[in-house]
């Protein structure tokens, strides 16, 4: 049996929840959770804002772990490696995105927490290609983090080819935003965090920003006109977007990891004349989440956490809704 | 002087027009008109549709012509050599995006038609790097409409890697469609016109397109999901841009190369969940004009005209309104 903390409905407290999973599949591999990372999907898929959640729901997509027990033709990990587990815990393995290597993009992939129990539990099963292993020298407390917030942010770095000479600015200095700002530093780039909160404007150079902006000051805005290549836009609210374009040079790009139900509004001459772009991008796929953990441990990225048991997840989850948690909540497992 | 066709006022008919275009500057190049095509965007500056018009109003860009006077400096070309001249007569030669090759996305760039006298004349003058020679095998009636028409629709292919193996849309099959649909097919791409008239199926068959998709006719469009890795947008009419999106395959991408003024209404989640990109871009660079020229020339590629002499532009000018010209109007000079 594996011990979990379910929500039975949507916006219902978690509570404890006892599943039989069964036999071990051929593939799979039981993880022994020691930490979980809480990130605003599992309060959305908690509270079923996305209309695709199934109940019991047992969150957590940010999974740190020991391998458990392996299934069979699960033979590139060894029992007691410290591994992670992200947003999808399986892929179809043979469309044409599994096929490219975009297993983050496969329209059939396995979501850690729809459907399938997450990691809010003493154990929790994945595919085994979703399984990562963790380099030595991250601390596993904060590991969790780097397996949503931190693969969120950094895939876009990969896939669309952004550069150390590029001017880039972060929209939102939250739990993927001071993560983003931390990758950019250390990527080469200079990097400008967009915040509207007096009180993250030092912790945002510390971070790794070379220069921060006021994303409420309409005029400090506009006086950045054409001078950035790329703008990572965090937030989950609407902004002025064609004000965010007109601060990127010709053939600049917006991308959008944070996400509102409202249309973006684009004037698309601001597209055209600039040759500028718009773009989104998911969770990334196991081999770019490998590399970025790899990167992570060469420059000393690590999020920062806020430490709960994970007997407190329903407080956890009441820290992370007052909007004031820095950066990123764990749970402790056993705790 | 110079024998031209103004509008002097916003809406007003062409009539003719002398000016001394005074002393060949250094670096410049007066042409000997041809031939010039008849593009939308004359129609929009005589109208000052965008609100940037300066009149009188001289339009025409797409140039085709010889070279008559040299300035001094100017020595890739040579007198009595066919060049043509599209939508910039100059740019500032010392920006980032000059630097870079990028002269198409200049912001100082000089508009053939706007604050300078365009190609309904029997002669034109523009800067060295601006006028670029024809191949000899195009012919030079038809010539112009590639230097506006023609590198709008090819420039993406260049700037945003366009493959061979690559499903490409075109949405709108007029002036820059019909040549869009022949430079994908020599450019090897499986090739879809989306159009939404009956008459017009045949020929987008007859130019290049392998497959035609009713643009009106929603179940239609929205059988075609996940299809193309790029739609390519021509029109000026606003259409249910996420339909389109949801067309895309992962990583594909909707581009923009024909306006409207009305926003994109663009849902973020069709961005971020396929990693989609929304993108536009003008006509191109020196450099990419050239590459386009060769390349018509040993595809023979050539777009559909319908002649008319220059002296009665105003009567050409309505058929360009009328919207059934097949596909590019071009006025012959002297004529």
């Amino acid at each position: 049996m594996i011990n979990a903390y379910a929500a039975r409905e949507a916006g219902g407290q978690l509570s404890p929840y006892q599943y039989d999973p069964g036999a071990l599949k051929p593939g799979e591999v039981e993880i022994e959770v020691m930490y979980c990372g809480l990130c605003h999907s599992d309060l959305s898929i908690i509270d079923d804002e996305w209309g695709m959640s199934e109940y019991p729901v047992v969150p957590g997509h940010e999974v740190v772990g020991r391998v458990g027990q392996l299934g069979d033709q699960v033979t590139h990990l060894q029992p007691g490696q410290l591994v992670g587990l992200g947003w999808h815990s399986g892929y179809c393995n043979h469309c044409h995105s599994c096929n490219s290597g975009d297993q983050n993009l496969c329209a059939d992939a396995q979501h850690t927490i729809i459907g399938h129990h997450g990691g809010f539990a003493d154990k929790v099963r994945a595919d085994g290609n979703s399984v990562i292993p963790i380099p030595d020298s991250i601390d596993p407390a904060k590991a969790g983090p780097l397996f949503c917030a931190g693969i969120t942010v950094f895939n876009p770095l990969v896939q669309f080819d952004i550069k150390p000479n590029s001017r880039v600015g972060v929209i939102g200095i939250g739990g993927l935003g001071h993560l983003a700002l931390q990758f950019l530093n250390a990527w080469g780039c200079e990097v400008t965090a967009f915040t509207s909160s007096d009180s993250k404007r030092e912790e945002a150079l510390a971070l790794g920003a070379h220069h921060t902006l006021n994303s409420r000051d309409e005029s400090a805005v506009e006086g950045a006109a054409g001078q950035f290549d790329v703008i990572l836009s965090t937030v989950n609210v609407k902004l002025d977007w064609n004000l965010y374009l007109s601060t990127l040079k010709a053939r600049g790009r917006l991308h959008f990891v944070g996400a509102t139900t409202d249309p973006l509004d684009i004037n698309v001459f601001q597209l055209i004349l600039g040759q500028r772009q718009v773009s989104g991008s998911p969770v990334g796929s196991p081999e770019t989440i490998a590399q970025m953990l790899e990167f992570a441990a060469r420059h000393k990225i690590e999020p920062k956490v806020e430490m709960f048991p994970m007997s407190k997840v329903n407080e956890a989850l009441d820290r992370l809704k007052s909007g004031d948690a820095r950066y990123r909540i764990v749970l402790e497992a056993g705790k």
